[in-house]
């Protein structure tokens, strides 16, 4: 369902979205003409400080463009495969992150339950470096409606630093839904209780933890890799 | 060697430099004076904007440190263990990631090599947590000579999107150095020859690379998991 449109910074998420079909509009500047017209959706050719006020990147390279939001919901997520989930996470890098690690591992979906940050947020649209719409990432789900559909699905697995079970003892003969919180306040206790498991990552130095987007990609990798073995 | 001093923003920044001993001065708010009083530097009360002014980051919490800058060289770095390394990383949060993934492993040190970002930029102490002071970090090295001295000390890894070796198949039974490129261009073509082994993640999906500092942390994982194995 299309509810809006949000804006393509620069021509590597912009060819991402004309493979994906959702480009509904283009502005670039002369020297890229060549580049994009004929390409199927409406040119406009702008100045470069023109395109310079339409983009939020320092840089757009060129070119910018409209893509329609797909808005999707948990319906549409596969019932096989990892799901990787956040929790309050409102830092938009490390949600563009984790949804670029889910299309990283082939995930089913990224799901960005309350408290998120907007996954069409400029910032996230450009940490997820083009891989927003090559799966399915939904928005605006309440946590323990997530869990409670993980949990019919397979199984629930919090990213925590609490968590006594090593993200590599995880189970993986069932779909894995992998959630994380807040880079500052983790996941609250009614959320972790609700959760199969509560797993973290080994910390054999002085730090106290990660940064919220490499733990996922760890635990991710360490999930799909078995997952794939074990399939 | 002190060669400096940089700003340590925060209480967890402070409480970290304080314990590794290279606080030289403290600035804080009233409200948070009983907190930092009689710890050792000498402290100095300011009103919330004139510490809002000291700081870079939009909420600095109360309190400020002047620490003293560690700078370390290659001879710092223990022959056995992990280095996670860095060409022309110039994003100071990716930088502090990778200080604070090497933290978190327990690295033998972090090397930030030519072209890289100062590992005393505000963005990257904030970046690495705490970590800055847990372990030699290297700055201003020239690449080759880090891989140089990384083959005589044991294997050199570039993690690089053209490896075709899986970074689960890298040998551990000598000491890695991993080589990390920048953001935008990975590593050139004259660092890759130099090294050992060229190696990357799969992707199993449709991105074409990961965050570096995610993709440094899932590398650093695989590594110290399988050479904590073999130890």
């Amino acid at each position: 369902m299309q509810t809006g449109t949000f804006l393509l910074e620069g021509p590597n998420a912009v060819a991402d979205a004309l493979t994906d079909g959702i480009v509904l509009e283009l502005f670039c500047t002369e020297a890229e003409a060549p580049v994009w017209e004929g390409v199927g959706p409406v040119v406009t050719l702008v100045a470069d400080h023109v395109l310079a006020k339409i983009a939020t990147a320092s840089s757009p390279q060129g070119v910018v463009g409209i893509g329609a939001m797909q808005r999707t919901t948990l319906d549409d997520i596969p019932a096989e495969g990892l799901v990787i989930a956040c929790h309050e996470v409102n830092d938009p890098g490390n949600a563009g992150t984790l949804i670029r690690v889910g299309d990283a591992v082939a995930a089913a979906g990224v799901v960005l339950c309350e408290g998120s940050v907007d996954p069409y947020h400029p910032k996230t649209v450009r940490a997820a470096a083009g891989s927003l719409t090559h799966l399915p990432v939904v928005a605006d789900v309440a946590t323990l409606d997530l869990i409670a559909k993980g949990r019919q699905r397979g199984i629930v697995v919090a990213l925590d630093g609490s968590g006594e079970t090593d993200i590599e003892d995880v189970p993986v003969d069932r779909p894995v839904v992998l959630l994380t919180g807040s880079e500052a306040h983790g996941l609250p206790p009614g959320v972790l209780a609700a959760c199969d498991v509560v797993a973290s990552l080994p910390i054999w130095g002085r730090s106290e933890s990660l940064n919220l987007g490499a733990a996922a990609a760890v635990a991710a990798y360490s999930l799909t890799r078995r997952m794939r073995a074990t399939a």
